[in-house]
């Protein structure tokens, strides 16, 4: 290994100490300085992109992958916008979360300052690196990024543009090492970065799920997982069908291949008789396979695209135009399905009774439950956040979207005049 | 291993489904259920209390130590008491934290619930079973706990009260698996309960060093770190001597065992030859020795108990009545020191300089910093958290003392009326 990690890491922690000095004028001056290096060096960040996107291409990596996951050229207009954005939103640093006065004349607050030092794991979307880095430097985090091999070259370029707007800033409370990459494809970086807890404060894992269990299970760091989302949408009784045969078609086709989109519909039987059959024959035009356990099978089929539903398929993660069809006896056999089944991500249910919403959102324990909506709102962006650096499915710190206040920890900031405990 | 703890993880999982229906009456009934039955139980804790202080007595145990940390013979009132005040907090849980509505008319709330399970270690100090499980309780968690060996006796006569309690109270919503006690001493069982992330979803280490940082490394649950506190007191050039000396009485001498204790007085060159003697004769007599750097030294030299600082004396966190001295230049010198030395727990600058007091404030990274007042004070109940579960000295989730609050996550809830992601 040549990249001196504990160096960076060193580098990382001096460059946190400055950036808690920094204003939020400083800082949103160093955001729109990215974006301005961004836009100057697109030339070379496509260039360096397409000899990813060729090497990708000789490996044989499927098309669609690399149009979805790596592909730049249409990307830079929109990374560079998003970038720009983030100089726009409001500081957490410095808010005071809460300030009392104690009987003995103590005045204690709250305050939120920056977490130290950042670290980003994450596979292919050179947009990330951008992204990320910006949303750390907006909440005075240092950050020390890893990004996916695939688009190695991608990313170094997009760094060569946020490391020469810093150092061309020249801001003594932003730094250079404010923001650094891990220039190697060595896997064995992503181990060490993981247990590098005397300079890192946080890993934040943004991939599929044996990344976050890898994550999980070597850091000694605090790591924020998410990933893996089972999602089900339970169709109630009394459900107005229309918005539950519009929903189901948005969270399970406007983008199959993320952790928010649908996997398994659960029916309430009173209705399955006249909402299954409709489902489907909605669905399968876009594309939509089923599978359906017995009592849904028996409603639909013979019906174009349904099949059987095996025994792992109410336990999987479709990623594509896959559903499970499922009918269940009522409200409480539907919270048991998914009790059993769900990983926790996003839930919805759609219905008419207030009292099912209001059990629905009581006991299932979700980061995010929807009522007669879609699951695809649980992001960032959608929820009004203003941005997203990861959706999280843990329960500590925080849950569901990640936006600049999950960026913050606080303070405790206590002022007295001479009071000493009795 | 007897025990079953993969067994214990499950039902502790139903309970804490259970539980999240739980009403703030019903957890309150069953918090003073169980003090009741403390109160009740009081002889037979006692008689297994005894056993262990025998036990300790008989292995050659300090009588200090067995005093201070196992022997609960002068304690039941006060734990009884804790629980009951336990039941007359307010419940975090359902409290809306955030709560807006959308562009597209959906509404998205932040709802506090509880976490879920929450595995507690700890060592000795059998009131930290009684404690730990209310608090739990009344957030509407279900916990396992793992007491230390040393008062096996008394915490599973606690726990015999607690059980029977919940046991006799028969509320659907507070099932006895509420609260579960791992009955075995086997140090496997900590590194199991680490790594029960199927049924467990925070671990609170309440110990020394060596337990966090065991668990830090084992865990691949979440874990709450702290324990490690080497404690900082800046005397400025402006400070009112009279303050910093009592305050460094007080963070000294009142309890010089615990975290947030005094480690090492920073003193201002510019009054170090008045306020560095005066200290060393006010503590001397209190059975405080020192440990001088040379500046400071040359002016204490052959006052009681001084003697020159060794290499490790300011990395060292004293838990006894040891005091370092030091001189620096200023506040800069100040910062400079306590960033290299300190573990960032609690941090004091006592100064009449409010740009000093904010520069101290801004630039010392510590869960809590204070101004002016003793760094005793980083403490729940002292800061108007009526309770404590622990001192967190990470960054995530949650930092400094954590209460009621601390113990709840969040989920987002959002209600619509059929709108999709466009």
């Amino acid at each position: 290994m040549t990249y001196d990690l504990n160096a960076a890491g060193q580098r990382a922690k001096l460059a946190a100490r400055a950036l808690a000095k920094a204003s939020s004028d400083e800082k949103n001056r160093a955001v729109l300085a990215i974006a301005d290096a961004l836009e100057a060096h697109s030339e070379a960040i496509l260039a360096a992109n397409a000899r990813d996107l060729e090497a990708a291409r000789a490996r044989g990596l499927a098309e669609t992958l690399i149009r979805d996951r790596f592909d730049l050229t249409s990307r830079m207009g929109g990374i560079i916008r998003d970038v720009r954005k983030v100089a726009e939103l409001p500081d957490p640093v410095g808010t005071v979360i809460t300030d009392s006065t104690l009987a003995n004349g103590l005045n204690a607050r709250k305050v939120r300052t920056p977490i130290g030092v950042i670290g980003m794991i994450y596979e292919a979307r050179p947009n990330v690196t951008a992204d990320c880095a910006v949303l750390a430097l907006k909440t005075g985090n240092a950050s020390i990024l890893r990004g996916g091999s695939e688009v190695f070259h991608s990313n170094m370029a997009v760094m060569a543009a946020i490391s020469g707007a810093l150092h061309a800033l020249n801001l003594p409370h932003v730094p250079a090492d404010s923001i650094q990459f891990i220039e190697s494809t060595d896997r064995a970086y992503v181990e060490q970065l993981l247990k590098l807890s005397q300079f890192v404060d946080m890993i934040i894992p943004r991939g599929g799920q044996s990344l976050h269990d890898f994550c999980r299970q070597n850091a000694t760091i605090p790591v924020i997982t998410g990933g893996l989302g089972i999602v089900h949408q339970f169709v109630d009784d009394t459900a107005n069908l229309d918005h539950a045969l519009s929903i189901a078609v948005n969270a399970k086709t406007q983008r199959p291949s993320v952790c928010n989109a649908l996997d398994t519909l659960l029916v309430h039987e009173a209705i399955a008789g006249e909402f299954l059959p409709r489902a489907v024959q909605t669905l399968a035009p876009m594309g939509v396979t089923f599978r359906a356990e017995p009592r849904a099978l028996a409603l639909v089929d013979g019906l174009p695209g349904v099949q059987p539903a095996g025994e792992q398929d109410f336990d999987t993660e479709w990623m594509q135009l896959i559903l499970g069809l499922k009918v269940v006896d009522g409200l409480d056999d539907a919270i048991e399905h998914i009790n059993a089944h769900s990983t926790f991500h996003s839930e919805a249910i759609i219905t008419e009774t207030p009292e099912h919403a209001d059990r629905f959102v009581r006991e299932i324990d979700a980061a995010a439950v929807f009522v007669n909506t879609s699951t695809r709102f649980n992001d960032g962006s959608a929820l009004g956040l203003g941005a997203e650096i990861a959706v999280s499915t843990q329960k500590l710190h925080a849950r569901g979207p990640m936006a600049l206040e999950e960026l913050t920890t606080y303070k405790w900031v206590v002022v007295g005049s001479g009071q000493t405990r009795p």
